[in-house]
């Protein structure tokens, strides 16, 4: 597979002056809490003491996934598809939340169980009609992963060409909480009970087979170890693509605006594949989904909002944007104590 | 003084067909978490299955403290008539905040120890200079307290005539959150200890004068138990008159945008006059001082942004105008899953 090579975030020169200009404005000392933080390693990342955010870009990346014939979804199989057209007529909530935030927003085809007619906003990137059972066999080779990862990567890529320097992450998959769950508990070496979760609502029968599911999955699949041989066996092609798209991310020093649980159990991925990438996240939300908490935990997030939420598609990312332009806005925008004439600290 | 009807937020038939619009919506049942009850509360405050938020207002409400002279605040007093110079030029944090939001902000002098010069986005309503020194006599007489009361209400009521539904708060005055400890203890019957933090960052020092002044203020103004006559005995004129502007909002149906920690105390008095005024809140965040846990929950709230801020100026409810209007968008924009033709729960 490909290198990704992740630059370091600033160095301790830029963070000292980016501490000195958020000190200098007219506010009493660290009074705005998490912005201040956020916008200070907005600055880190980019590497500027003006930091600002362009061209914001939300790519939903979708794909389907063998392991809903176990029955572990609320939802049938189809309605990722029909929820792929839902937000092609932009329908959706991610939608309204990314229309009414100036983000962008595409779809991206990473294994979709159905043919799609070309149309504008959708990114045919299709590895397959969907990923193998894997309660049964790895849910792709590592050829389809690999194959993944490239194609993520590029797209951001091409993005960043174009002058975007955020992407957030959504995703929409029927059973792929499951999937996520999967990986969260091999990545992070967690019990399964802590990883699985009801996931769009799934009944307590539906939650049983889940459990087993990723039991009987992390036993088959044991020997998968290396960062790629458990996203291959574990994965789906939305996930592993979102990996692929993080690493490039981060390569070209864009923020990465992380969504919710898929999109974290993707950022294991990266993660394990790269550390560096880590440096570039900025954690949207907490979601209501059982096993979130821990995950961010273990990336020591912290996370901009908690609204008990439980949706994916890149709801959380599209809600929390304003808050990301809030932190570079206030370093950029407010008057310092010098500036406007306002008396320091007695 | 004035009596405020404040009529009651929707009814249980409107509540119905608002959770059952919600519920159609293509997403799993209440996966939009607190989002939703948001919406639904905004369409019962305006009595609609179609909320919506119209020319958002931002009011700062700016005074100055007698008890300032107790060495209770880690700035001096001119601070406050400085920062709302910083206010008039655009270069506070606040001003970025409601910038990028679409939020019209002006800044009421309540009393400020200052002379302005009459301009744009300055509304003067000064009743006095600034309060007495309360740990000697009461902060302002009743007839001072009732004016300005009176005062706020008025304005929010000219703001409703030309179209705004929804008033934010915001404040600044140098040691109110001294007099809004203060009130704290005395409306919700929580021990001083409990209501005093730091405001603005002040020393180990001034936190002992704080506790001390609290202490003094809350013996010698016994025996104000009404609602109006504590708000005139340990209150601010900023706090009285956001109170006022609290109770016609409410009477308006407006929804009101509670930011921090003083405007939280100046809606404890506006409850004790009116507890209607409740249902047409909805709280900004939680700040990271010291008494506003305690106060949150004595009002059953639950804020929508935790990002340990302690800035006032309505910062806080300038950050969250956007939550708000996804809590409106969602529910007039979202497809159903009729509409979409995606299939719903199996």
């Amino acid at each position: 597979m490909q290198e990704f090579r992740i630059p370091p975030a600033g160095n301790a020169e830029l963070a000292g002056r980016l501490k000195h200009k958020i000190d200098c404005k007219t506010k009493p000392l660290g009074s705005l809490g998490m912005l201040e933080t956020l916008g200070l390693r907005i600055g880190l990342m980019q590497g500027t003491e003006a930091p600002h955010i362009h061209k914001p870009h939300l790519l939903v990346f979708a794909g389907d996934h063998g392991v809903a014939a176990e029955g572990v979804s609320a939802y049938p199989q189809e309605v990722t598809w029909q929820m792929v057209m839902n937000y092609l007529a932009g329908g959706a909530a991610v939608n309204v939340f990314a229309r009414a935030h100036g983000l962008e927003l595409d779809v991206v085809d990473a294994g979709v169980n159905h043919v799609f007619a070309p149309q504008p906003k959708l990114l045919d990137r299709k590895i397959a009609m969907g990923t193998k059972n894997f309660t049964q066999e790895p849910a792709m080779s590592l050829a389809q992963c690999e194959a993944a990862i490239e194609a993520g990567a590029r797209l951001v890529r091409g993005l960043n060409l174009l002058g975007c320097n955020l992407i957030a992450f959504g995703e929409m998959g029927i059973a792929n909480t499951t999937a996520a769950a999967a990986l969260m508990a091999r990545y992070t070496g967690y019990a399964a009970q802590t990883c699985v979760g009801r996931g769009t609502g799934v009944d307590e029968a539906g939650l049983t087979r889940k459990h087993e599911a990723v039991r009987k999955a992390l036993i088959l699949h044991r020997a998968a170890v290396t960062p790629l041989e458990a996203l291959a066996a574990l994965g789906g092609f939305e996930i592993a693509m979102m990996a692929g798209a993080m690493l490039a991310a981060a390569e070209a020093r864009m923020l990465l605006l992380i969504d919710g649980f898929i999109v974290g159990s993707a950022l294991l991925a990266a993660q394990a594949l790269n550390p560096g990438v880590l440096a570039y996240c900025v954690f949207a939300h907490q979601s209501e989904e059982q096993g979130h908490v821990a995950m961010l935990n273990y990336f020591h997030a912290e996370p901009l909002l908690r609204l008990n939420m439980r949706l994916g598609e890149g709801t959380g990312a599209a809600l929390a944007l304003p808050l990301v332009r809030a932190a570079c806005d206030f370093i950029n925008q407010m008057a310092s104590f010098e500036s406007a004439g306002v008396a320091d600290k007695a």
